[in-house]
This record gives C-alpha cells, sequence and structure tokens, in this order.
C-alpha cells in the first residue's frame, strides 16, 4: 500500500484513476460465441459448454427434483444464514415497491406511474473457484417482488454437469425453480438471442469475468437492455482519529481477496493510522487462504493523508466508489455529504462483508467511477415505470389551449389539431 | 395503411418488427468528430459549428441576459402556455421524490437508501425545423427536482449564433441560466468530454437525430451514461368499437407528422374502424402543413384487426409502443393488462399531445420496443439512489454468524475475518 500525503488537487484524477478497461483483444473471440450461439442455438451451446467447462452435456438444466436432492446436501448452519440472509433482503427490497398514487396536475387531467416488472430477465451467477450463491439472492428476490414472469437462471456446470449445492438452495430459496446449467459467453448470448432450451429475455443481469462482461456491452446492440456496465470491485475507507486499524485493515482484505485487480483506497486526516494499517495487513494476510491474491491487489492500493475532513470527502467523492466504509467518529453527519458512492457502511461495526451477505441492501453496486451516474440494483431495476394519463373532457378544455399554442410553436399542427378536433366534437 | 386480418401468431413478431437501425455507414463520420472534439476542444467545436451550422462562434454559450432578452420576444400566449405545463410537469414530477426510510431489518442493523442527484448532467435540445423547447422542460425540470448541481444545455446555433427565443424562455423556466449555443455531434462530445468552455458531465439526456444517437451511444464507452437508447418515434392506438375515428386519425397523424420513419400502428377489434380511419386520414392530411412527412410515415403504417380483446392486448404487449392510446370503453380496465409501453393515454379525452406537452407527465420515453425493459425519463434518471447500512455492536452480533458462514461457503475467508476480528474485540 503507497501512501500520499497531501497530493495537491490537480494531481487527484490521476491518484484516483482506475485501470483502463481495454477488451478490444477479447473482441473476436467473445463475438465469435455470440454468433455461433445466435445462429446454432443448442449445439453450439453444448460444443462451448464441452470447449470451456469440459464436461459434455445432454441437458443443460436442473429441474426442480434435482436442486431439491443438491440442496439436501447443503449444511444446516449455511442453510439458516442463507435464510438470514434473504430474509433481511427481501425486507428491505420490498420497501422499494410504492404505492400507484394518481395526481391530479390539472382539473379533469389526472396522471400517475406504476411499475410493471420486466416479463423476462435472466440472471447470470460466476462458477468457478468460489460458488457465488449470494449473489442469486441479490437478483433473484428483487426480480421476485418485482414481479417478473419469467426468471432464467444461468450458471456454469461443473465437472458432473451440475451445480454448487448452496446454488441449488439458493435459487429453490428465492423461488427458482430451474437452473440453466450453461456458463460464460454462451450463456449471455443464449439469454439474449434465446434457444430451443433457454428463453431470451429483455435484461440480463449479473457479475462475470472480463469475457462475460464484455459479452453483455455487446448484447445491447440488439436491444437487451443490462444491470449496469462493470469493472473490478472496489472499497474506499474513509478514516478519522478514531477508526481501528485492525478493523480497516480486515475490510481492505475482504476486498483485496476478491482479486488481483480489486481497488483499495484509504483516505484518512490521521497519517499515524496508515502505517498502523500497514502494520495490521501484514499480520493478517500472514493466515489468509487467498493472500497471495490480496497481495497483489494490495500492489496497486493507495492511502492518501489529507489535512481536513471537508478535502477527505472531496476525495472520496471524485473517486465514487463501489463501497465505501466511513470509520469516523461522526459517521452519518459525515455521509449526509457524500454524493458519489454505491453502498456506504457507518461506523465500526458496519464492514463491507454484512452488506454483501445480508444486512438487506444489494450487493449489485456500480463500480469503476459508474457510482457518479448509476445506482445499485435494487426493485427498480426488475421494472418498468409507466406512466398513465386519463383525461376527462372537462380536463382537455382546460389543458387543450396550452398544447395547441406550444404545438404550434414547435411547428406541429397535427399534434395541435387532435385537441382541437376532440374540443370541437 | 395497410391492413391484416387475424394475423397468425408466428407472423406477429415479423409484422411487429421495426426498421434495422443501421448506423455503421455514420460510425466514421462521428467517430471523427467526437476524437477531434476530445483532443481539440473549443477549436474543434467552432470548426464545427462553422461547417455543420453554418455560423462562426466567438462565444459558446448565451448568459442569463441574452436569454431574457430573447425570452421577452415570446408571445405572451405561448409563454403562459409553457408555464401550464412546466406546473403541471412539476408536480407530477416532484411526487416521484420518495423520503429516506430506515428499515432495521435485523435488531441493530439499521438500512437506508437516498437519492442523490447526479452531480452534473447533459441537456441536448434539437434544433432545426422545430424548436423543440417542450424537451427542456421534460429534462431540466426533473434535473432541478433530483437537486443536480450542474444542468449543461447544449442546442444548436441558429444563423446568427443564437436560438429561438421559446428555447431561452424555457430555459429560464426551469432555471438554467446559460444555454450552450453547440449542436450535433460535437455537442455530445463536448458534455462527454469537457472542453474550456463546456463541462464535462456523468449523463447526457436528449433527443436527437441518427448522427446524435450514435454519439450518445460512443460516448458510453468513455464511462458516460446516457438516458437511454432511442429509435423513432411511435404511437400505437388500441381502439374498440367505442372508438371515434376522427380522433384516431389525428392521433396517428400527431405521430405521422415527426419524421418519415415515425411508427404508427392500429389494433382494433372492429374491423369497420380500420376504413373510416383511413378515410379521416385522406381527410385531415389534406390540410396538415408536415402532409408530406406524415404520407410517408403513413406507407409504413398498419392497422391490426383481431377477434378478442385479449389477442389486441397480446398484440400491444408484443409491441410495446412509446406512446399507446387505449380508446376503448373500459380503458381503465384494459390499461391495467398492459406490460410493455413507454407512456399510456386513456379514453377518448386523452391524446398524446397533451402528454407531449402539458399533462405532467415525460415525453422521453422508450421507443423501438425497448418499452418492454426501460421506463421513461423521471426524476429517477437524475439521481443515483445510495444505501446505507449502520450497524450497532449488538447488530453486527445478531447478523454476524450468518456473514461468517456465507463467506466461508463462498470461499472468502477475509470477509468472514472483518466479522470476526470485531466480534472478538
Amino acid at each position: 500500500m503507497k501512501k500520499w500525503i497531501n497530493p495537491p488537487k490537480q494531481e487527484w484524477g490521476s491518484l484516483l484513476a482506475r485501470p483502463g478497461l481495454d477488451h478490444t483483444n477479447l473482441l473476436q473471440t467473445v463475438s465469435n460465441v455470440l454468433d455461433a450461439v445466435k445462429q446454432e442455438g443448442d449445439i453450439a451451446l453444448k460444443r462451448f459448454t464441452s470447449q470451456f467447462d469440459k464436461v459434455v452435456l445432454n441437458k443443460f438444466y436442473l429441474d426442480e427434483t434435482e436442486l431439491a436432492d443438491l440442496a439436501k446436501q447443503v449444511p444446516e448452519n449455511l442453510k439458516q444464514a442463507i435464510e438470514i440472509a434473504a430474509n433481511n433482503i427481501r425486507f428491505f427490497h420490498e420497501k422499494q415497491c410504492s404505492p400507484v398514487e394518481k395526481i391530479e396536475t390539472m382539473p379533469g387531467v389526472i396522471c400517475w406511474r406504476k411499475s410493471v416488472g420486466i416479463d423476462k430477465v435472466g440472471l447470470y451467477i460466476p462458477g468457478g473457484s468460489a460458488p457465488l450463491f449470494s449473489t442469486i439472492l441479490m437478483l433473484g428476490i428483487p426480480a421476485a417482488i418485482a414481479g417478473c414472469k419469467e426468471i432464467v437462471l444461468c450458471t456454469p456446470p461443473d465437472q458432473n454437469g451440475t451445480v454448487n449445492p448452496a446454488i441449488a438452495f439458493a435459487a429453490l430459496t428465492v423461488g427458482i425453480r430451474k437452473v440453466y446449467t450453461i456458463g460464460g459467453v454462451q450463456a449471455i448470448a443464449a439469454m439474449a438471442f434465446g434457444t430451443s432450451t433457454i428463453p431470451a429475455v429483455y435484461k440480463i443481469f449479473g457479475p462475470g469475468n472480463q469475457y462475460v462482461t464484455l459479452a453483455k456491452q455487446l448484447v445491447q446492440q440488439y436491444g437487451v437492455a443490462i444491470d449496469m456496465p462493470a469493472g473490478p470491485s472496489e472499497v474506499c475507507v474513509l478514516a478519522d482519529n478514531t477508526a481501528i486499524p485492525e478493523f480497516i485493515a480486515a475490510d481492505l482484505l475482504s476486498q483485496a481477496e476478491h482479486g488481483a485487480d480489486s481497488q483499495v483506497l484509504l483516505v484518512t486526516t490521521e497519517e499515524s493510522i496508515v502505517d498502523k494499517v500497514i502494520g495490521c495487513l501484514s499480520d493478517q494476510l500472514a493466515t489468509l487462504p487467498r493472500a497471495d491474491i490480496a497481495r497483489a491487489a494490495l500492489l496497486n492500493s493507495k492511502a492518501i493523508v489529507v489535512d481536513t475532513i471537508e478535502n477527505a470527502l472531496a476525495v472520496v467523492n471524485e473517486y465514487a466508489a463501489e463501497h465505501l466504509i466511513i470509520a469516523c467518529h461522526d459517521a452519518e453527519a459525515i455521509a449526509s455529504n457524500i454524493t458519489n458512492a454505491g453502498s456506504v457502511f457507518l461506523g465500526n461495526y458496519s464492514p463491507e462483508s454484512i452488506g454483501d451477505y445480508a444486512s438487506g441492501t444489494n450487493h449489485t453496486l456500480p463500480t469503476n467511477g459508474f457510482a457518479r451516474a448509476y445506482s445499485g440494483v435494487s426493485v427498480d431495476s426488475f421494472v418498468k415505470k409507466i406512466t398513465y394519463q386519463q383525461l376527462s373532457e372537462t380536463g382537455l378544455r382546460h389543458i387543450g389551449k396550452a398544447v395547441m399554442e406550444m404545438a404550434k410553436a414547435e411547428g406541429l399542427e397535427a399534434h395541435s389539431k387532435a385537441v382541437e378536433l376532440r374540443i370541437k366534437n
């Protein structure tokens, strides 16, 4: 972890810049897989699964009975943990639904907005070394609350053509009764274009490696929506002199262990804390299973010391972290000045990992500075908010003149006529 | 307008398909302008404005005094109309703000979500034959409600380097005190990359021709967000035997006059109404100033007759229209079955044009079938919804075990440690 003391403002931009994400070298590979699935459907899925996942599938899904059988293997403690997390996530996300409110903007002019679930959504859950069953909760629960009619879940098969039991248990927990055992770019292609087995969807959610990320970007060209652009995961800790170095080090490591490209940032008004954190990092790394990955990530991590909390806030807002931990005395007052962040963790007892799993907030969050303009996933991500208007004859009379005046001034005579005809009628 | 009677379901897909939008032939032109502005800034803006708008600008904006002087030229009737529209839009959009609600998902685990305005947003307002001042209301009002700190408005200059007085008046009405007189791709580039004169923004909104549309798509690669993907404007009218053919024809024309590529669709259970509508179209076209444009659009328009209202609804939901007019007896009951649409107009007295200007709903809506997955612009479009969590020591004790269990099962030991350390402390 490198240390900067009071870097001048003109240097913040380069100091806080993320590594460039240039995927052009993957473009040909990813495009080829997309095109093949688009043209050949299930045949291509079988071929790519054999090629990339090293397993020959004769069917591409697990049905409810198979999922239930797998789920039985999940230890009782983990089942309970998943259920606690699911309950909190459900409780928090259910509060995001707003009732329809009819608004009379003028006498006889009634307008309203209604959230309608996106009919068909696709959830991509990566496989590999860590089975990300927690992401099934984070995507499946808001999709169910939103009322999405068809929820397609794709995840890579293991070498037996099946999935981790916790994946099966989490899917059943959120009400998903069929899991498609297709991974990587071919899964994104299947959900975008549809095959005989896998239904096409209107919007695709979920994390993935750089191939999956690029595939999601590319299928947008075919009119398929995606949750948000992606980049490596990040944490920023904002610490004052009340922060506990041991806790900060643990939080930085729980980001760093995600991958060598994880972004880790410490911003503090207290120079002495940086050296203490560096010491704690070294101690904690000693016993960490994924220490090699964490060490690689820490090579690019930065500690920035500034003179005032105002400057610390300015740095943090400029960075726009996916996860922001405010380890400060008056965390709530400081949080009220945060304008750019995905999710914010207040005080010494709110480590990022509680939000990753179980506090109730969503862990699918904007990385790479996208928190300046994007929100994390919520029930909003799974609905369209359709607007409605209903006018009585009186309502049209009230509003008609203004509409005709504006339409004519914009040179759109037929717009005006549509009102005029009705008023004359 | 061509007529289809009970087309079989397997033909709906091709019948309802939009024309392909292939902008690849514009790619080089648009990329060149983007690159030049990125590299040369204001110098390129001046060059392209001279080349495309045929005016040499020595400054690229109108300040508050200049806008106020221009605004004086707006006729009183139009000023009043704009103010009525602005009030309705403001009233409807203000209701979209939700108060912060703190939710205790478990004892001592408090989560909440707060909407924070995107710091810097850019609004693009096309110029040309029709000065779209109404779009300034539709974008500027929710931006102000959202609390966006910097609202950059770009619009092409006329041959005197200035803008239509109604543009100036609308800008001042929504609280915008500076208008940048830059149009086209160069405006999108300026807002995406920033120049000495024009500030860079995090998200760009607004309609435009196919060059502008492509430019918005391309700047996303640089991390700039956009409101939504765009296509030609559309209306679909769903009519039963209570609909009034004269009104339907007027509504179809008010879409058709937008451009030759406008999409116009009539879906009805009543075959006789189609011929009556075709007759009314012919009558109304006779006196329409933009009749040539409307005639061109009508060449591609379709009337689809189906046997039941259920089938009509299925067609309409499959089409996913930007604007949907329900000219049916029980419009509200029918509307409750609409799953895909941008904005819905109920009954015989709710023409699309009232939503285009003044009912209070937003007119920036998803076209091209994007209504299946996207919402129209609202206050939501101008905010990020940041999540927060604050745990007490007790809260962490309650939730800690579940988090540690899940983290370990995902192979993320440091995530577990961040909790364990705190509980032991």
